[in-house]
């Protein structure tokens, strides 16, 4: 695999500029890993003042380093860095790590130095790493470049986290349980080297068979969005978000200046490209794990075979919540299960062998269920106990775990007697878990991704061009205002091919009843006034007018209360509109995101928006599957799908609206937000019509 | 403190009967921990097989043990169970605790055995624990007549657990955390001693400070409501129910042969009581363990202090997530941070100190954030680090939490270098997580409990009592039917005053026109036959008929098109009702619950209902709380009260059909399910009215 990337892991010889002789200090850290964990290539401590630092001959320069030497660590102080930077450059190496800190997480002043760096750098064809993050690992050339403690053994976890702290947190936590790794990086304040780079580095490598993410901000979203898209093709992405609600990013914002996007973009995000989410940083290494060491569950049937009732009822409730069901055991595997249980043991799902249970119970009962058919998932479930041989059942569950071809999953509920039992486990790529309601998640999160290997390849919605003529009109009534109403909306609906519901701007009475008698009765007025964002509110709402005399009349006072009771408004004119016909009222809308851009949403209209909040996103450009999926699971789409004897609506024309919505916000990345509420959908052939619309420019 | 259960935990004397000299045997193992503990009283091994053991006397039988001996722990097989039991009776033993499994459990042979058993006991007035557990600990008395291994430090929580492996599994988890305990109590099968004694038992001594309940099914629902409701008010339960669904139900029914209630009866009756329910065996003994050891959160603003910024953000999100906020630190403070912590310190809320964090950059922290009168709670976050002291920073936060008078949990992301600092931090009572975003549904649970001290008295509602004349005439129209319709319901509702949409019942077209006069155009008719029980999918409903013309056509085709269409059923006759005006839909019911009786129900009504799953319960009897929060917790409360500008719904009226249907359900155990749907509620001081009913009785 050749990559730019590639030397940050496999380098052929490696400098630490700003090495220190004080064990005390990181850098000396940093040498000590590049020495222990069996790194092949040379290591070479650059420090003036030294000459030898644990045993390695020190250099005074970079210039003295010999050859080959392809990556430099830097650790020294960011007062120093353009000058350090430009010595890197100078002696041809183009792979840096800067661990040092001190940049755009402090402020105007540090993002200013940051993009001289980056500039340098970039002059010099140079990859950075960081700054202000801890390096990385690979487990397998044993290049490590961090100052963590300890390496966690081989396996197939590739994991990528902006923060620093919370690797050398993993770490500690997962060291001891002997959970597989093939690679760590650090990113930090990501100046070059994106989570998306790094994610595209993994998708190349064998070694790595799934991708943890712990993220804070993308910087490139669009082009995570199609990354992603490629490689959950092939390797599972499990991505945790930090900075979910506006707490969470604020915390996020003052700890590496990541500008995050909205959450509900994320969470589009992600599911639109086949990316895993978790909600904890233990979720993302059970589910990691269980992707990385089991096969992926063929069917929902889980068997259980514990010696505590309990415990296995912790189980069923997550599995049952998590989507999962209990198995049943076939009369046949009952029997067999019988032969040599306990009698007093329970041979239904889950098998219950009772308290004093044998390694050779798990594998009588394990080897069993194995055969039973319709079992598609192996969750054995121990309590330590007294005169229980936890480490011989554990050895049991490795045996299964080697013949069995289903999904072997496993719980030791405890902390005391297990530890051991769980290294054997782990380093046979058996998950344990501590408590019985942690395999839910992990199956479902298994089972996402079976259902992410199985859908359609992403093809973006064909969708139709603006008429021309149309958009300029519009352009020319928006002008440079920035909250535009429904009149204006309408025009850009119209350009795009957006059904709108027959009507005009009237300017006096006179030019209602025109308009009104060329749309037919009855028909609604509306307010058009600048300054008055809620018509309905302001009272700029008049339905149901069945004739001429009404409407004058209606005109007239709708008039007048405006002025009276809305100071400040410009009024323009008024909206004659045909009075729609009943249907069900949906909302469509689009939110740019700051990330990931135009966010499109759809959901349950009319007045009871604020209640239900039946709102779903995706991000644009949108596939079929996309329109589909978004509004099957609102209440508004079973709304629509014929709820109790209605007939079924023209799904068509509303996936046309919002696909045509969605070329509209790409082609306007100025408009801010749309929304049209409500887009009222008819039956089957009988099209949509846009009641009212609104949008925000920037 | 007297009580029956009390020699369970300081009994005078201990006969352990069937006392095995085998190391191997679980008899053994109890043997020895009555030794092990510092129980001061005697220890009496009975086994006519054996003169000592363990180096105590051991009896040949229980008649010749001196004493006083107030325990009898027996570890006999079920064979001999009911002359043991004898045994135990005539040594004037009050107390016994039946370790041995093979009752209820098995089936149908071992429930009869236990209820024998039962008798028994009862005719020599003994208390049982158990058949089928693993017995009692009392932490100060060292009482402990449990095999499991070891016994927790002595501090605040009381547990108690139906499962006997769950006690074991609890105790592996948490011994070498340091997480103190009062008692441990394993009740197995509950044939005499259920979790309600135990629950009153631990009530009323003052070394608990906090009960912790695993429970698969409670035997007496109504009497487990009053007594909750009283401990809840001094001391806080915590609750974890496993079998909340299908699966789980079913696992748990296997396991003890419990009879689970509904979920939803569960969460009422817990809401209604103030017990607070966790959803993990984690979430229960991090929440008691705060409960037990921290006052509860003054106000809902946390500051944090960290070294790693992402841990911290991950601790934000789950703040938010459980309604908590970051503090505003106030510009004092954070100029007081500023001058001792690194000048790249982020000194707003979270407070990150950055990576090589020193103890005293915690102390200094955290002593002005607690001076800080914003700061409601205080939540360090330590992630273990190459140059990091964890030890000293955990003893920096035990000098805070000896100092202030805030809510101070804490967190230290690791394993392979925290587990002294976490025993230190839990030995002073200082709670610790591994995870941060543990510390959210803590706070919350705290939060949940300082809610409950709060509330008002539990004042039944009062209701009116039901009409004897109309009770009558509704019993003899229902006679022994099993699902009633309209009709009859309508009489049931008449009876306790609930107000029915005005109509009858007519038998023809000529008493149809006669009611409709007597009511008043327009009217509804409604189909009333037995073996219809949806009236609209059968076209058994036609609604707005304006005249006794159209009412006639319309009474004829009904007639003919259910004859028609429905050959199976058995035409009555049909409701002739008002046609009633608009107002909110709402669903107003009833479903008896087998654990704790009639569970009330309300929600958004009418043909939304499936789709908006809108529904709150509460088990009756209720108060006028009870009923005020199942409303205000649903979609249609909020629409009943003026939602978007629309007069406020009479919910006076609506309290008073909740309340008296509550009644109806009370003195009717023999109904079953009860719905009106829809119940119209209209503007204040306009009432409501039942438009659909229905009842199915037992």
């Amino acid at each position: 695999m050749q990559s730019s990337l590639s030397p940050f892991f496999n380098a052929k010889g490696v400098a630490i500029l700003g090495a220190s002789t004080n064990p005390k200090k990181l850098s000396h850290g940093i040498l000590e890993n590049l020495l222990t964990f069996g790194y092949k290539g040379g290591v070479y401590p650059v420090n003036p003042k030294a000459d030898f630092i644990l045993g390695q001959k020190a250099y005074a320069s970079l210039a003295d380093v010999p050859d080959p030497v392809e990556l430099a660590v830097v650790v020294l102080p960011v007062t120093i860095i353009m000058e350090t930077m430009r010595e890197i450059g100078e002696r041809g190496i183009k792979n840096v790590v800067i661990i040092t800190g001190g940049f755009k997480e402090l402020g105007p002043e540090g993002a200013a130095i940051e993009k001289s760096v980056k500039d340098l750098a970039a002059s010099y064809g140079m990859r950075v790493v960081g700054p202000n993050c801890v390096g990385t690992m690979d487990i397998r050339t044993g290049l490590n470049s961090t100052f963590i403690k300890g390496m966690p053994p081989a396996g197939p976890i590739a994991f990528i986290s902006q923060s620093g702290a919370i690797c050398g947190g993993v770490i500690d936590l997962i060291i001891n349980s002997k959970i597989g790794f093939s690679h760590i990086a650090s990113l930090g304040n990501m100046m070059d080297v994106t989570e998306t780079d790094m994610l595209e580095y993994f998708a190349q490598d064998d070694n790595v068979r799934v991708i943890a993410m712990y993220t804070e901000g993308i910087p490139d979203g669009q082009r995570f969005i199609s990354l992603a898209r490629e490689v959950s093709k092939t390797k599972p992405i499990v991505f945790l978000k930090a900075g979910k609600n506006d707490a969470g990013a604020k915390a996020v914002s003052s700890h590496t200046g990541s500008l995050a996007g909205s959450y509900a973009a994320y969470q589009s995000a992600l599911k639109q490209t086949g990316v895993i989410e978790v909600s904890t940083i233990n979720e993302l290494f059970n589910l990691a794990w269980a992707l990385g060491s089991q096969p992926l569950p063929r069917g929902k049937c889980v068997a259980m075979t514990t010696n505590a009732g309990g415990a296995a009822a912790l189980a069923a409730d997550s599995l049952d919540f998590n989507g999962f069901e209990l198995a049943k055991i076939s009369p046949a595997i009952q029997a067999r299960l019988r032969e040599k249980l306990n009698p007093s043991a329970q041979v239904s799902n889950p098998v219950d062998m009772l308290g004093s249970v044998s390694p050779e119970d798990y594998l009588w009962s394990l080897s069993n269920l194995d055969n039973d058919e319709g079992v598609d998932v192996l969750l054995p479930i121990l309590v330590p106990q007294a005169l229980v041989d936890t480490l011989g059942v554990a050895k049991a569950w490795v045996e299964i775990g080697k013949k069995t071809e289903k999904t072997l999953l496993t719980c030791l509920m405890g902390e005391r007697s297990t530890k051991e039992s769980e290294q054997i486990l782990n380093s046979n790529r058996v998950p344990v878990y501590t408590f019985p309601d942690q395999a839910g998640p992990v199956l479902k999160g298994m089972w996402e991704y079976k259902k992410v290997l199985e859908r359609e390849e992403f093809e973006a919605i064909t969708t139709q061009p603006a008429c021309e003529l149309a958009l300029e009109t519009a352009k020319a009534a928006i002008g440079d205002r920035k909250v535009i109403g429904e009149y204006e909306s309408r025009l850009l609906l119209d350009a795009y091919g957006i059904p709108n519901v027959s009507g005009g701007l009237a300017r006096s009475a006179d030019e209602a009843v025109a308009l009104a008698e060329e749309i037919g009765y009855p028909v609604v007025l509306k307010i058009v006034a600048e300054g008055i964002l809620h018509k309905s509110d302001a009272g700029g709402i008049v339905l149901n007018l069945h004739s001429s005399e009404e409407l004058r009349v209606a005109y007239d006072s709708l008039i007048e209360r405006i002025k009276m009771n809305e100071t400040s408004a410009k009024i323009v004119g008024v909206m004659i509109e045909k009075m729609a016909d009943k249907g069900v009222e949906v909302i469509v809308g689009m939110r740019r995101d700051v990330t990931f851009g135009p966010l499109m949403m759809f959901g349950m209209g009319g007045t009871m928006v604020e209640l239900v909040k039946d709102i779903q996103f995706r991000v644009a450009p949108l596939s079929n599957e996309d329109i589909k999926s978004m509004v099957a699971e609102t209440m508004a789409g079973k709304l629509l799908n014929g709820y109790r004897g209605a007939p079924i609506s023209d799904f068509d024309a509303l996936y046309d609206v919002i696909g045509q919505l969605s070329r509209l916000s790409l082609e306007h990345p100025e408009i801010q937000e749309i929304e049209i509420n409500p887009l009222i959908v008819y039956p089957e052939g009988q099209g949509v019509v846009a009641i009212d619309s609104r949008m925000i420019l920037s």
